[in-house]
């Protein structure tokens, strides 16, 4: 998963940062010789932007030139923004449904970096609980109002439902219509998975109005929903 | 189609580029209390962001206040680094591939902003020929090497066929398998049309190994190919 290394680099982040750079400063300007050109000749807001377009796949790790570059994207205010623009598109096409008014319609929400954030995990090296992505709990809160049920779909493990149910609710997810984790029989790629359930979902009379995620294995696939939100997601790829 | 907007737009860039703002300095980096946080509090990198990954659809213009932000992006580095990333991408996967070595694999590229620039069009109400996007000839020149053919499929009127195939031939598009153009009487969406268009060449026995453009209605739909790749294109787009 390169999670490993991630975490290497965002801890070794987070000392830097300790040692007196500003994390208010996003360096996603160009850092000539270093951010933008390294010696591999990689651009990495190029690289950023393929990866956030489906250009770039099946990747494991960060490339190691661009590691402090999303490093401070993640813990700059440009993530931040990133999200925030998503999700007041995902809040305008809310608020125009004309909604069935029979309690069926539902959006649909990964969990890890789109409902909650493990950035303070991958960051800090600390453990507990992780919490809410503020733009998308802002989405969640505002679909509750709008009277359309919420339906988490993620790729962790059927043992972890208690700690998420738990680590939901404290930062402030209390309701939901399903909850649905992945049993460890389960070997599918997190496309099909996902799909399969989302299917699942429909057949048992549900409509899926939004569909949000930071994978594209996440919106991608079959019965994706009327419309799909794209999170970003620099850290890690899931196929 | 916010194209008379952008034109003005992009003529008014390059009217303040010959006033001396070199070309050379790509303003992508957050210019505060304009380029980042304008009156609206839109981010326009974020709105760049969320274009490229078909969060924001259809739009019809740039927000005003992204107008500058999107012309210096268009004409400065940062657009043919983004270009360059996507295309390095495809050919690593064009020689990867495994032909079948019959001839039928064919790679489906748009032709507007993807194969053709119409940059020179918006910025200086030039007519003429348009150039190729270089690094898309660079593409294209490595899958002619590689046997694999070419299938223009493009929103272009039949009627343009002649000035388009003078076009193509001259800034280097040599040969190609199919071109595609659109029959007057064809009045669906551009995503149901290339959908068409491409079932009708897989449906001739060919396989479509790769797929690219400019606009999400080039590579979304059915018989998308076996991978896609999406160019950047925050100037206009078509459902």
């Amino acid at each position: 998963m390169g999670r490993v290394a991630l975490l290497l680099f965002l801890f070794a982040l987070t000392v830097e940062l300790s040692l007196g750079i500003s994390h208010e400063i996003h360096l996603l300007r160009p850092r000539l010789a270093s951010g933008v050109h390294p010696a591999s000749g990689l651009s990495c807001p190029s690289w950023r932007l393929a990866v956030e377009t489906n250009n770039i796949i099946n990747w494991e790790t960060v490339p190691q030139a661009c590691e402090s570059y999303v490093g401070h994207y993640m813990l700059g205010h440009q993530y931040r923004q990133d999200s925030r623009v998503v999700v007041y598109e995902a809040i305008a096409y809310a608020e125009s449904l004309k909604l069935g008014g029979d309690g069926k319609d539902v959006w649909v929400f990964d969990i890890d970096e789109t409902t909650l954030s493990n950035l303070p995990y991958y960051a800090e090296n600390g453990f507990g609980e992780a919490p809410a992505l503020p733009e998308s709990l802002k989405l969640y809160n505002k679909l509750v109002s709008l009277g359309i049920k919420v339906v988490f779909l993620t790729g962790k493990g059927e043992d972890e439902r208690n700690v998420t149910v738990a680590n939901l609710k404290k930062v402030g997810y209390h309701t939901w219509e399903k909850l649905i984790l992945r049993k460890s029989s389960d070997g599918s790629t997190a496309l099909v998975y996902k799909s399969n359930q989302r299917k699942k979902v429909e057949e048992s009379g549900y409509k899926i109005v939004g569909n949000m995620g930071d994978q594209w294995s996440d919106i991608l696939g079959t019965n994706t929903g009327n419309r799909t939100f794209k999170l970003p997601d620099p850290m890690y790829y899931i196929a």
